[in-house]
């Protein structure tokens, strides 16, 4: 059993946006040399979150934001937190701040359309991600 | 440390529909031969899902669908993905394509009333379900 | 490879709240020896969920938990299960029941404002929290 641990930074540009982080993650997987296992994927941030979803048509992005965006609306009457980013906290906790991948023959077992994505709630901000990989 | 890893299929019968996997889950754990670890269960689809809920009573898959469908609705303005299944990816996301359980003593250390289903929010499909056992 | 398992007992004193257990799974990890690895937080209930928010200003549990209150109504016009409580299993399902932390140099790798939270969304209740760390 091997463990290796590897960050790396991101930028987003929008306030919401989803970031394709697949690339990234491959590459922290093919440089383990870990060939069986799992990776974890770790969003540090109260304001961000990770999840997995179609990466060939940009448009899923867009619906998913747009969805969030309906569910949890930047002001809401009573909202307490008082730095204007209580919906970004809500996006969080619903989507999750991490994900986990099957490592299999040195590669993520990703489905077919599965990608990586790097949630910003609160952007445009400098944001860090952190890998685990497990494995033998 | 073990892996032990193993696939299985299902056919689901509904466009929404939540569908009890812990027996399946619960055969690749005793089927492993690992005592004390975990239990990976990943969904490599990206309009599905994989959920830990009550399934003695059958009414709370129900009332699970019915909430996705009230706070996702199949057809909103604004969506951009052409393939009518928007929805299908939004609630993905929000339910999340893993979930992970403790083994110890050889089971699955569910809670009393917890089970595992994979949730289909774009069916009827055909559908894989990835299983990693960890441990010793 | 070394596997430590420990749970702890919380109650709850309202129907809906965030509870901050960090410095209990912190034990844990301090508690286990492990120096690099994982923590598993795993809630065996199927109306409480866990997640990782901040924990620094008590008003962004408040507009968390307001906001799941806005998607997930106490009584809804359909629910089945006739427990009354559909809208704590709905939300366990949303925030999901289990998170999972990096562990490096003997302590949780949690960001600057993050903290482990059980949720409990059918309160007042009696609840366990199982704890697994993995590492090395």
């Amino acid at each position: 059993m091997k463990i290796v641990e590897k960050d790396f930074s991101i930028s987003s540009k929008h306030r919401n946006q989803m970031i394709d982080i697949t690339s990234q993650v491959s590459s922290v997987v093919s440089q383990s040399g870990i060939t069986n296992g799992d990776a974890i994927v770790y969003c540090p941030h109260t304001t961000a979150a990770i999840t997995i979803n179609e990466n060939a048509d940009p448009s899923v992005s867009h619906d998913v934001l747009l969805t969030l965006a309906d569910i949890v609306p930047h002001h809401r009457p009573g909202y307490r937190h008082s730095e204007g980013n209580s919906d970004a906290h809500c996006k969080s906790s619903l989507v999750g701040c991490s994900e986990l991948i099957l490592i299999k023959d040195r590669t993520l077992a990703l489905g077919t359309w599965q990608g990586i994505f790097f949630c910003e709630f609160d952007g445009p901000r400098h944001r860090e991600v952190m890998v685990q990989i497990r494995g033998e």
